[in-house]
């Protein structure tokens, strides 16, 4: 270990520390001058950031990342100008802090009152598109808190070439400083470090392949949010519109494969599983996917491949899917709970009591009627700009925007009040 | 390692995540029956229990446990009374569960439903009174989960006692099965097993010394509501109701010196705090309180030890209190953003505006205004039974009762919605 590096984490964590206590207290007036200033500045910026995001491109080209990971690397003005107008978009919201969520004068004249409050400093691990840092950025500040980001490092250029912008602006409209800093020392270790300092760090979000999120839960002494595998499921109901069954399930598997609320796992319901299956699987035909069954999926579609007890518990995130006959809609429940990752999982039916069955049942972050569970995202609730999509079950489940980042204290005031018992 | 101890700890959490899924949709009518039918039940075995609190007794005097451990541990007929009660109480209060917590029908139709659910399986650890065992049960199948009990081995037989006769009631008014489990083997390895089984056990709870609350918080893979110390400040302002500020740190201090809401440290405003210690060391010396000053609080009562950089962190539970002359209420909340921990702080002052100050800028679970530090609490909050004071940030913070030992899930309903982009 380098001690250097242990002290330079701890000086960075605690100028975080500073920071959060500071914008505990923040205007939201000022917060929101601060999103829309630098919306401006990034607008403005286009050539410094592309220039910046061209270094990556090289390097990326260089190094054969594949053209799916350069795609997502790329900027342009018109992801730029997203970038910006999702800067606007978190302004427009609602500031959640200082909300008041409930509270009393106690028989004895006591009041009490629980007030939502910023976490304080979260530690945010990244390995996605350039955009991230301007949204997280946004998300966290604005629901007061302080924010470390650790980009991936095939990024970087891009990423610390937004951060310079928002820093910028942060200093000129008064933000408190230290409030968004990035780790740019490319030292995995730094990580490490940082996942030790649960005195200054109160949350840590990470984002990414699963070894990533499994590697910082199990380092971390603090508190982790986090987005593991959404291995979502479709089932088919033998009371489903067989029509709109076909068309959620083709949606749910193909609209984009390579998120984590794209379906993996379609259950089919006894009854009707040779006529849904049949149609299904011709609908499915251009799409290129490839179906792995149980026994009786097999009989249906001779052409499949079996299913392995390893395929009902995988998230696919490309053109696989795992299909199942299940005898009720009670099979369909406990192969979910068995085997899903309580992140999203759909009932096709018009049958009210069994939807209800299902919904009451599925112990998931999201449960659907009747919808492709492609809607599980923050923008599609209608909840904004979000963090990430938890599938933990405490704390926040589901999309994390600005409230999932936020606490809340009590706040009691007496009269010279003491306690006789 | 036991290889048995494995299986057996996997299968208890097993049969504990079945019982949850039943659980999450178990009418009110029936839980409060079993509250009810288990409060007659205890009444009616006090015969019984009291034999088994005799056994525990007699080891306790064995094993020259302390007066005050050997008090915490017996059990007579008004005491069991009082457990029988806080089940009736526990009964009496609103379900949390199946809140609507939030929703929107959203442009194009899509319905959202933002709903309370329980949390799954709960593993208690608890080093306390055996009471502790029949208001954890309580609250923790109230609120819709299955509980895994692991008592301290002082408190094992009257425990046990306590937990046949919440089981009988269990099985005869129709809880699902395993909803209550007690770990009753007294290998310690026991606890670690089910520390691993993070995809059956869904949180686990500490309540004890802070080497329980630190182990457990090393081994879990599970999150963990901790309930780690209470170094909880009173801080006299320049603007107090100086009689009022004495009686509250009095009974802050000594109404109670072994529990986490006691004060362990004073804050004073350097104009008063001249004639407020000298008053305040004479109304102290009948309760034998040692004081641990700064520079100044010495000068001012120069019979008291100086305070050591560790004083300020500390909890002492007993007659110790530090004290700390501040420049102003700004130091005041830096000292115990700094030393604190987190739990509950108090001002005492008529300045409206420090007042706010104070209660803004501290990052604690519960800060207070002219009342004492004691009333942090579930019963004085109003909230009935809690199951511990959470000390973290996340999740929950300050009294946890019912509504603490939920969480939510989204339920979305659609027709056949499929998402575009």
């Amino acid at each position: 270990m380098d001690p250097n590096l242990s002290q330079q984490c701890l000086e960075l964590a605690t100028r975080a520390k500073a920071a959060a206590l500071e914008l505990q207290v923040l205007s939201s007036a000022l917060k929101n001058r601060w999103l829309i200033d630098s919306a401006r500045r990034i607008e403005e910026s286009q050539a410094t950031i592309l220039q910046a995001n061209a270094k990556d491109l090289h390097k990326a080209s260089e190094e054969s990342l594949t053209e799916a990971s350069i795609d997502r690397l790329r900027l342009d003005p018109k992801r730029l100008a997203s970038i910006a107008q999702g800067l606007r978009d978190v302004a427009a919201l609602p500031d959640p802090v200082g909300e008041c969520l409930g509270g009393s004068i106690r028989p004895n004249g006591l009041q009490i009152q629980k007030v939502r409050v910023p976490i304080g400093v979260i530690f945010f691990i990244y390995e996605s598109r350039p955009n991230v840092t301007a949204d997280a950025a946004a998300i966290a500040i604005k629901s007061g808190n302080a924010i470390i980001l650790r980009g991936g490092k095939e990024a970087y250029h891009s990423s610390k070439a937004i951060f310079d912008v928002l820093e910028a602006s942060a200093e000129q409209i008064g933000i408190p400083k230290n409030a968004l800093q990035m780790v740019s020392t490319p030292d995995r270790q730094a990580v490490g470090e940082l996942l030790k300092l649960s005195k200054q760090i109160d949350l840590v979000i990470p984002r990414g392949g699963e070894s990533l999120v499994r590697r910082v839960s199990a380092e971390a002494t603090m508190p982790v949010l986090k987005h593991f595998d959404g291995n979502c499921h479709v089932y088919v109901d033998r009371a489903a519109d067989l029509a709109q069954a076909r068309q959620v399930v083709i949606n749910a598997k193909t609209q984009r494969m390579g998120v984590c609320n794209a379906a993996e796992s379609l259950l089919v319901d006894a009854p009707i599983a040779h006529a849904f299956l049949l149609s299904l699987a011709k609908d499915l035909a251009p799409f290129g996917i490839e179906l792995r069954g149980d026994q009786a999926a097999m009989s249906i579609l001779p052409g499949i491949r079996a299913a392995t007890q390893e395929d009902w518990g995988q998230e696919y995130l490309g053109p696989i899917m795992s299909v199942k006959v299940v005898a009720d809609v009670d099979e369909a429940i406990d192969h979910i709970n068995t085997y899903g990752s309580k992140h999203t999982d759909a009932i096709m039916t018009n049958d009210i009591q069994r939807a209800r069955r299902f919904t009451s049942r599925v112990d998931s972050a999201v449960v659907m009627v009747n919808a492709s569970t492609r809607f599980n995202d923050g923008g599609q609730f209608g909840l904004g700009a979000e963090i990430g999509i938890s599938t933990d079950k405490l704390h926040a489940r589901g999309p994390c925007g600005l409230t999932e980042l936020t606490t809340y204290k009590y706040i009691v005031t007496g009269d010279g009040h003491v306690r006789d018992s």
